[in-house]
């Protein structure tokens, strides 16, 4: 039997943005609301601190439309084309970050900035691609990094011993 | 070729809650974002009126997750067994309409309220359903309308009336 | 192991039409039948007394394809422009009420009347709309609906008394 | 601009089964109904002859669920480990064949039959199994058919020329 | 949790191709790949001998997109419409059998034939159609069978017996 | 009308591995073969050069399912809690990178290495990580770059620079 808790959250608060990256992100999907379960939509919240990013990422199963509710924030994703689309966002405008693109968000403004974006299932998932290449567990073979990098193993390491 | 103009919308703010039931609803769908086609997805701000309601409706095409930005709501959505699902939310809660189902918010606080929902269609859809049964266009036989409400013409009129 | 059981079911039979609107939904789904599951289509057989009808209601998660078998029947659906699309039905006759549209059928022949409809959803889920609003529970709060309806606490209790 | 007439059809009617196999089948899918697009559902009346049979056949692309209106049919499906799945149905008794799972049903009472089956897919298609190998246009090699009957040319032979 | 054996499968390789039909066809779909489990695609490895075919089939759940490896093969379809569509492929040529048709290859080079081929679901299922057809267990009514293939019971008898 | 030829490509050939990273994808999607559109599948072959690499990439709108021709290859995924799950394939062996997550092959045998895959789309895209991060047309801001990778402006030129 479900009940109204079982569609419910409290917690799509400010998160902690003293962090390497200057940004958090706080999720309200099917691991805080059982109720989500094949619907196919999640929330997020996301906080920026000045010159904070929400660095290039990857959502594996999902679409993301975010709403700016405070600040000004660079936003922009790249298309499988490798053209670079991109807008400066003020308070209530909205974009669009296609299934499975690359993208990111930049604290463009002079405060710290607030945004809640849709995400187009009930478990988007998400890959900080940075992390996921230089501090994955166990690490990628350094030959495979120097060559998509089109870089050698000193710059690797240098990279990898960022996220250590 | 697309432009990142295809992914953006600049006009999720305030509407104007003068009307008969102290609510608006902005919309940022594929009607305002041609890149949103095939991508699932859209979002809507809503604000509320001190008293407003956002009434009883229906998106025939799209589970709705809303999150408080301000105020207070009471919300509640109609599961398939009659059974009513509420809460009341405060800043920073989340809840969820599931898809189809009958669902409502109303202002519960002291002063005006605005929320953002996601929902998962790039063209959700809504159906107001008391504006729906009561001012289609033609309108609905009075004998139908009559017996689902198990009352009379005059009921009916009355009701219709106040829809002109 | 599956068997034909799974996939057979022997109840899309008559039923009992006397009640508040003069029809009875039979439903053939996957709680009757467990081998439709994930297969996403159902059946129902619909009979109308003489002046029944099935009144305004939503399939959450179902388009309906309806065919007449005998009688003659009012049908119609309401649209997310509020337009009101009727026709009326003799044997052989189909009408489709598209996913999640408020829609009705009303017998307008001298006797009874028998439909067969095919729904897009294993489980299609229905909610009758004026029994939804004023018969859940708990019940929804009065102002919601005196508001929805544009009328006042009077007119709500009426109605919401005739379904007790 | 839609109008009530793109979601109506006015013929599933008797169809006519003096032909080769008893049985016809007479369709209201997209292609009769176009407000079935993108809604993923059509039906079908299927009337008997005495002795008539709806020999077998695939739908590529929909699961069919089955009632009986009149009339008393042996109906069944293979399953994908060659199991023989089938059931004698009564009027009122309902059969769902799986998605692309060869079926059929035959007549085995003493009167004509008349059944109606809902499809999921607004076009569903059909492959008559029999047809389609021993009349497809140009004619499959002989070698293929010889070997899949693990037959001979002179077998081969005979069927195609029932079918000219 | 979840390993890389998971994702795994050390098995696509030559199959035996001595059998009535002279192929042979190796699957990797989620039956021997668990991770698959939601992901909708699978893999095949078929080997043909001299003479041999992949006798007429469907796939209830997947289309097939096929690469010739090695060898000539003639390879088909047949449409909605009867309308067989065939070509000759050559090492490194790709055909595609669209969901649930009719389909078949045969091998018409000098020498044995090997191809790889993708199929949109992760448990596509297969129906061998002579076999489903005449070894179906329980067995067909012959009277289904010899009208469907407009024969009579001596040819069903004779094919029948051939899969004994 | 839609003939063979849609459903036909012949170009899955040995590609030209001259090139930075050692390796060459050609591509069997609807932009070759028209007849897949809205069937959900396609192929690649793969072609590694000794000691080449298909670089870490992401499909954003597909699982792949490869299985090794020739060679050996050290292949793997990143998951979303940043684990690698790898192998080293042998020929026959199979490997499957789950929608859209982070993924690359690696030639770690003595010769060239030829590979097909698998992708559960018609139109899968791909973005090589690398590439779109530092060669995006216009270019990623320095500041985003240098925050993601916790480098500074020289270390993001001096990659940059490798990819003009």
């Amino acid at each position: 039997m479900v009940s109204a808790e079982d569609f419910f959250f409290s917690g799509l608060r400010r998160g902690d943005t003293s962090n390497a990256v200057g940004s958090n992100v706080t999720a309200a999907n099917v691991n805080q609301i059982p109720g989500l379960n094949t619907l196919g939509i999640s929330l997020v919240r996301i906080d920026y601190a000045v010159d904070g990013i929400n660095p290039p990422h990857t959502h594996p199963r999902a679409t993301e439309i975010l709403v700016l509710l405070k600040g000004q924030l660079l936003v922009g994703f790249i298309d499988t084309t490798n053209k670079f689309h991109s807008k400066v966002l003020k308070k209530g405008d909205v974009f669009v970050f296609p299934k499975g693109l690359l993208h990111f968000q930049q604290n463009v403004g002079q405060r710290n900035a607030v945004a809640i974006a849709g995400l187009s299932s009930q478990n988007p998932g998400v890959q900080v691609t940075a992390n996921s290449l230089f501090s994955a567990n166990p690490p990628l073979p350094d030959g495979v990094l120097a060559k998509a990098f089109r870089s050698d193993k000193t710059v690797v390491d240098f990279i990898q011993g960022k996220f250590m």
